[in-house]
């Protein structure tokens, strides 16, 4: 148990603004190598007599023998993958990919009709008139950092996991029962969306966005110059439910990471670059930022009060510093920087992680009623402060009064006593026995996260870092590597490092919620066609029974293509259009018996689409190739899943079709042979 | 060690070519539950007393400690994500994804100019003029089936993968120096190019792709009709060095998965529906169907001699049964719809694997010579044919004399010995001790793989089954399930199942190469610009020297950004843009280190992209919105790595530049103090 005496303030020193302080850090942070303890690398680091325990011995272990359960999922961000990722853990096995703010070649997400209107529905109007103007039917790509699920009384309820991208400013949301989005709102206003997290008490609620960049509002041109007077962040909450922007509130600093409270009263954000620069160097050359506090019912007293301006369409409240008055908000100062943002689990704490500090910040969030009311000062809500060693980024909780901190810097998870910490800094003794344990992790660690850590009901289990750099943990694969994560078992006294798992596209965060939470469904449901409303309402209009019609519908030059699939065989096995006919070819999943997907990838038209069981999926596009194209089913679903097959046949404009006449009818599915050989020459 | 008996054709029957029968066998594979033996739920099926065990006790373990390497590299289809996967084996970790037939929202696959260029240089001119009327810039998706290494003298030398691209017709060719695609190749007259394997000696050497659709050729619109009379299929043969197509043969039947002798003068190829149906009944009523076998030397002299006919470009000779007097083909009968098509490590025998029924075929390559010759009979060739079990797919070796094959109905692996099979052929009697031991796996697998068992150093220590149902195998993740891939160990006389990997959107096929074929280089190589020599010529033209200019060129309403990144920095904090401007951004990596990868992720506009240590990329837009956007790094570089980011602004046409007025000098890179406010004004 040592102490990292080491200042992270006193180690840049009087450097930390200059060039050549911060090429240092670069060199640092790129310089570990191979197994050693990473602080190793660092001159000025401290003397850590970390434990280097690379196995466990004893505990927990990682193994999920072949045929047993994970016994939690994890939501892992895919990054700028643009994915969400759900995990098995302990195991830490990619169990689906859902993707969100990409473009994806094997469920024709960003491609089906479903999940473009999915996609472009909550854009913004200058967003959607962007696209047009580039030819772009979706944005394609996006990066996903913060996955959170939503809360019902301080715990996880598994309705749904919501998350950010920075890349185009917008928040999703996964349903949990079927592990797809459902809705997608872009944040006006904002930039660099990073940040997010939902109300836990009573219930979620609000979820609440951060705007990191600073920016011109409304952003149009209008007003280019003089960032320190015309830029500004953006703190945003959205209905929970609606997935609606509820208001905004426009603060000083960039917005980094935030967290609310177990209460349903605050809400928080870590602010860097107080200084409002444009540049690395001037956005951390003050010696403090802050933590911006947002009280919730004097925003929402404030909005009844119509103090509010709408901007492109958003009530946005004024809860700068010069507007303290309205108590919308308090800025506590906190060292240099600050980053990740974190609950404890009883409630009592948050965590403000230092970053270009060694140090976390401890508010009591008991306090905020008297900081409001003018009774006690900004700082007079910090409890504790302790010194933890180089980079803290992110911390995380166990249940049992401890806390792990990520050291970015010195590639460590530090485990620490908050009550310890607290004493130390209400007796201003110069001690470090908050520090329990040192760990080496590899290499640089950014997120981290416990099983259930950010509930009431944390459970101590299991803790995740995020690192990264893998550097040498894996076989070399080339210049691009992957990040390592790391599985941490916490259930002893002690910390011990059990797995390494790279992944692709740095997972900037994660959330471990017990399996017993969510109860996805097994098939898609024909009672709640959320996925397929729209294409339910052409289908009633066209006459068709998604379920049972193999049919095809000819309005000018538009084509509906409707038919059914169970393996092995499409309903239709061919059917014929003309060069230039815009083609919209709808395929309802019959099977009804769990994993049986479907898909649908047409030759050359670079098109592929996912129907999973009880499911209908559409897409559009033009027949501009004349020919015989094959579609065949790309999930593999039996054993003639490759004669799961029909023909496209494209003809000139005018020439007769061939009906049935050199087609044979379809007979691999009964139920549609008398219906099919009417359909495949169409209503023409 | 059971037999059984039951035959595939037997258990069909008459049924087969019926409606009912295709449907019973749609209930058969998805009705397995549980973690029963999947056979047990089929009727009629056979009593196996299969091993049942679950876990080593002994033997190989998967557990990879954490700072430990795996001991193979695996590569694994991505199947219709379109990407190619490094896997590290055995702990079956995920290393890296290589974007390929996808559109990658991480590392800008598809976006940027440099991967834009090889997706589209290797295209038919049908299929760019489809492209540029669709409004596409690149086929966004691919169905990537069956990866597999280049070979010298019968082993792999780690210098590509190949790999083939279903939907759309393509095979790809991925660096192993760099883990990134290089070249991609259209094939035209080919539909559904499927089964792909290169040549083993004396190297590759040519690239066998097999066409599996039956279609018109040329397939302009021309001709569209009877299927029996003017569809078929293309073997196609590229030349692995310059990935250009060598030559064509027109065949009967549609392709299905291929393989080449070791000895570089036959390749092979299964074929099903020898019917030319069109519909799944069709094509699987015949009771046999072939394997063509393809003899290199009398292809290459009929190319020499001028008999083909040119078609799109390509040189196609007429391998159909019609033309056999020619010797450029043979049609060896096997059982209805044979499948995987694999030859055995000491380069004796080709496995056809039966599919629809239970055996799998045994050809003998030392008398091909004969066959050809027209000394003895299509069928005197073949030297076994046992009977495995029902749904044989695909079979792979341990260098011992074992073949172990999938059975997909069955959901089991069966491990047998090939003279024992060879020699139960010879007596003739009806004994099946050539089945050593059934294991369950779960569930229908596919293809299977063993650690080198494609090459003569196959050394018998893993084997991975790639199953294509999950069901309960893992924690529920709503309708669409993950793909199953076993780990088995085979080292000791018992297969041993040791890990369940659930994997994403379909791994058809997968390769294992020893760790120590493959030497990835840690960063790009300036000297070798292969993926941005077009970038790194414009910016020659332009007077650039990409590793240290920070510049804007700008010619009309085209503007060129040149600029670099090191960590915390881009050396360009902002650039200044008129709206409609067609803006290329090219940005270098200057970091030295390893894994130091940064990326520019241009906020509200859709893009992102990577560039890695060393690398240059580049990426052109319309910069279709007034305002202020940011830029920022995506891959996680530094402590102040969210602090890497830069402006652009975007101005209406006219309005004067701010230049460096409103904006400070970049100071964070003090190499680029000097060069980077001029540029930033631009040369207007």
């Amino acid at each position: 148990m040592n102490n990292n005496k080491i200042s992270r303030r006193h180690f840049l020193g009087t450097a930390a603004a200059s060039s050549v302080g911060l090429m240092g850090l670069a060199a640092c942070s790129g310089g570990t190598q191979g197994g050693q303890s990473a602080s190793a690398a660092h001159a000025g680091a401290s003397n850590s007599t970390a434990h280097t325990t690379e196995t466990a011995s004893s505990g927990l272990s990682s193994h999920v023998a072949p045929g047993e359960l994970d016994k939690y999922y994890g939501f892992l961000s895919g990054g700028q993958s643009g994915e969400m990722r759900v995990l098995g853990v302990p195991s830490m096995r990619e169990l689906m990919r859902i993707p969100v703010f990409n473009m994806d070649s094997a469920t024709g997400w960003g491609r089906t009709n479903e999940s473009r209107e999915i996609l472009n529905a909550g854009l913004t109007a200058d967003t959607r008139e962007f696209l047009r103007k580039s030819n772009m039917p979706v944005m394609p790509n996006g990066d996903l950092h913060h996955p959170h699920m939503s809360f019902t009384d301080g715990t996880y309820d598994g309705r749904y996991v919501y998350a950010n991208d920075k890349a185009n400013n917008r928040v999703c949301r996964v349903r949990c029962d079927m592990m797809k989005v459902d809705k997608i709102t872009e944040i006006p206003n904002a930039s660099g969306i990073h940040g997010l997290r939902p109300q836990r008490y009573p219930k979620t609620g609000y979820v609440f966005a951060n705007g990191e960049h600073i920016v011109p509002i409304p952003n149009n041109g209008t007003m280019l110059d003089d960032p320190a007077q015309n830029y500004w962040a953006v703190y945003t909450a959205l209905d929970g439910e609606t997935m609606q922007i509820a208001w905004q509130v426009m603060v000083d600093g960039n917005l980094d990471n935030g967290d609310a409270d177990y209460q349903g009263k605050y809400s928080f954000s870590t602010c860097y670059n107080s200084e409002k620069g444009v540049t690395v160097t001037e956005a951390s050359a003050n010696e403090q930022d802050w933590c911006v506090v947002f009280n919730l019912a004097e925003i929402e007293n404030g909005i009844k009060n119509g103090d509010f301006k709408e901007i492109n369409g958003v009530k946005v409240l004024d809860g700068r510093k010069t507007n303290a008055a309205k108590n919308y908000t308090r800025y506590i100062p906190v060292p240099n920087s600050p980053h990740g943002c974190n609950a404890s689990p009883d409630g009592k704490y948050i965590m403000l992680n230092g970053k270009l500090s060694p140090t976390v910040t401890v508010l009591d969030v008991s306090k905020l009623d008297d900081l409001f009311a003018g009774k006690i000062k900004e700082r007079d809500v910090v409890v504790a402060e302790p010194e933890l060693g180089l980079g803290p980024l992110h911390t995380a909780f166990d249940g049992r009064g401890n806390a792990y901190t990520t050291l970015f810097i010195d590639s460590q998870m530090v485990k620490w006593n908050i009550q310890k910490a607290i004493d130390a800094y209400a007796s201003k003794t110069k001690t470090s026995d908050y520090i329990i344990q040192k760990l080496d992790v590899h290499y640089q660690p950014g997120h981290n996260h416990t099983t259930m850590g950010e509930t009431k009901e944390a459970d101590g289990q299991w803790l995740v870092s995020l690192n990264k750099f893998s550097k040498d943990r894996f076989l070399n694969v080339g210049p691009l590597k992957p990040e390592c994560d790391q599985l941490i078992d916490i259930s002893g006294d002690e910390m011990k490092l059990v797995h390494d798992n790279p992944t692709f596209a740095e997972p900037h965060d994660l959330m471990l919620v017990s399996a017993n939470k969510i109860n996805p469904k097994k098939t898609w449901d024909r009672k709640d066609p959320w996925m397929w409303q729209t294409t339910l309402e052409q289908a009633t209009k066209d006459g068709i029974t998604l379920e049972k019609d193999s049919k095809i519908i000819r309005q000018g030059n538009k084509v509906r293509v409707y038919m059914t699939a169970v393996a092995p065989a499409f309903s239709m096995p061919f059917f014929e259009v003309y060069e230039g006919d815009e083609v919209t070819v709808i395929i309802t999943n019959n099977e009804t018996i769990e994993d049986l997907t479907h898909g649908f990838t047409l030759e050359g038209h670079g098109i592929a689409i996912e129907i999973s069981a009880q499911a209908t999926a559409s897409v559009t596009f033009t027949a501009n190739r004349l020919g015989v194209y094959w579609y065949y089913c790309q999930w593999f679903c039996h054993a003639l899943h490759m004669e799961m097959s029909g023909r496209m046949i494209v003809h000139k404009k005018g020439e007769p079709f061939l009906g049935d006449k050199a087609n044979k009818a379809p007979d691999a599915n009964p139920a549609n042979t008398a219906s099919a050989p009417a359909a495949a020459s169409g209503s023409k």
